[in-house]
């Protein structure tokens, strides 16, 4: 059995085709242009394969409606890329392949891909958390993603100002939420340099993990999920993850019992590749 | 069928028999001294009801080991109460009753009340959070209790500290998380009286809504419950409810869409009686 996953980033859409066990058979990449270029390129890739496909999977940018009853289910909804805005994607997909579509956000499927085969394999719960350009959180409760209202906006909470930081924060509606004190993009405005070119330079990583570990503490005290997984080109920081450990540690001071903090708090395990693989793994559990 | 329910609360116990529809038939409260007394009194008032009895729910004060496998799965755990304090809670009732027991946090119970009969009966999800002498959730995800590592301590989430409040905050392990700065017991060591004192006192209000508003942004981006549902006593104070909402409306900004806040944010349906009810349907629904 054949089914195709895409993963549709702000700066590149992943495409490929695996099997039913989530093993990538073929993949393309291409970057993020207008979505009838874009999706003439995913289209033409996924046609190779059309008459094995037995369903897709999407983890898309959002925000994106996931409301099975709603209008416009399968749209990218309000995003900043204007070209993308009110974009169906799902109704696209339907036009060109008669098969079973799932769509979820990028971030869901990497925690769903993380916990069927990474880093969350053996458990019930998981949050996926990724620090890259922005930030954004997918959550596996109980086995399944995590949808209520809608899906999470879990980059946006609310943490407290570090007393030396004057820095404005870059979030469009809230300024300085967690995703506009602490994304790629609040790092580059703040310290003037890309994350990658401040590696050496500690104070930028224990600032970074000051408000990364608040988010943390919320989310374990909300959700209470078994294993905590950070994804994103921020990340890669050699110290980052050390100095979050740190930091929750001192947040939480012992008030619930947590696992050993090394191995609750990881790297993906299957690195760059868990949302592409989500997507697959929920094409194959898709039903319409 | 008949079922039992008991909600152990941190200054009463209410125990209860009623049917699988989670009408109650009789009920009775006892004031929470020790466990052998109290316990006696709930297993008294059970027995007259043995020989009908299907199942048992608890909705405990906690926190509460609610794992399963774990070597004190049914225990009170490291509660400030003394004499409660790693109280085999279902090893007890086992012991005079065989019948199947459920066993969860009191917010949680009140949560799958208010879910299946009560402000969120139509819904697969909601929030319920009660503000009394502490601060506690608990949640509904696809028409479950939310579960994970264990159960949730959303009273705990951190909150900006308003600049002109220099109250330290009454938590013992984060001085100054929602709980420390928004409880009952933090309004009346803050303003040295009780919140029903001061129910004319509109910056006592303001301030809670303040702080309250921040934690419930903090559930709707993490969890996007379908409903928040807030009981406790202090909720009972007139204006805060509809400060709270524009607090929140405030914060999230149009960030993301919500519901009508008269709608979303709401008082419990079942009034005090969420937590006991909830008991009852979850005595109906385990199975061991």
């Amino acid at each position: 059995m054949i089914f195709g996953a895409i993963e549709a980033g702000g700066t590149k859409f992943v495409v490929a085709v695996g099997d039913e066990k989530g093993q990538i058979i073929e993949r393309a990449s291409f970057k993020t242009r207008e979505p009838q270029e874009t999706m003439a390129e995913v289209v033409t890739f996924l046609k190779k394969y059309q008459a094995d496909l037995k369903g897709i999977g999407v983890g898309s940018f959002g925000p994106i409606d996931i409301r099975k009853n709603s209008a416009t289910y399968g749209y990218i909804t309000h995003t900043p890329k204007v070209a993308w805005r009110n974009y169906n994607f799902v109704g696209h997909l339907k036009k060109e392949f008669d098969v079973p579509i799932a769509f979820t956000t990028d971030v869901n499927a990497s925690a769903f891909g993380e916990v069927q085969l990474g880093a969350a394999r053996d458990l019930n719960s998981c949050l996926y958390m990724t620090i890259g350009t922005g930030i954004g959180c997918g959550a596996i409760v109980s086995g399944e993603i995590l949808t209520g209202l809608s899906h999470p906006e879990m980059g946006h909470i609310l943490v407290r100002r570090n007393g030396q930081d004057r820095f404005a924060g870059i979030c469009p509606s809230h300024s300085d939420c967690l995703e506009g004190l602490a994304s790629g993009k609040a790092i580059q405005k703040r310290w003037g340099k890309e994350g990658k070119d401040l590696a050496d330079n500690d104070a930028v990583w224990r600032l970074e993990a000051y408000y990364i570990a608040q988010a943390l503490m919320n989310y374990i005290l909300i959700l209470s999920p078994e294993r905590l997984i950070i994804g994103g080109g921020v990340t890669k920081q050699q110290p980052l993850l050390s100095f979050i450990r740190s930091e929750l540690k001192a947040l939480i001071n012992g008030y619930i019992e947590l696992p050993n903090l090394e191995k609750y708090v990881v790297l993906p395990k299957l690195g760059d590749d868990a949302a592409i693989t989500g997507c697959l793994l929920l094409a194959n559990l898709v039903k319409d």
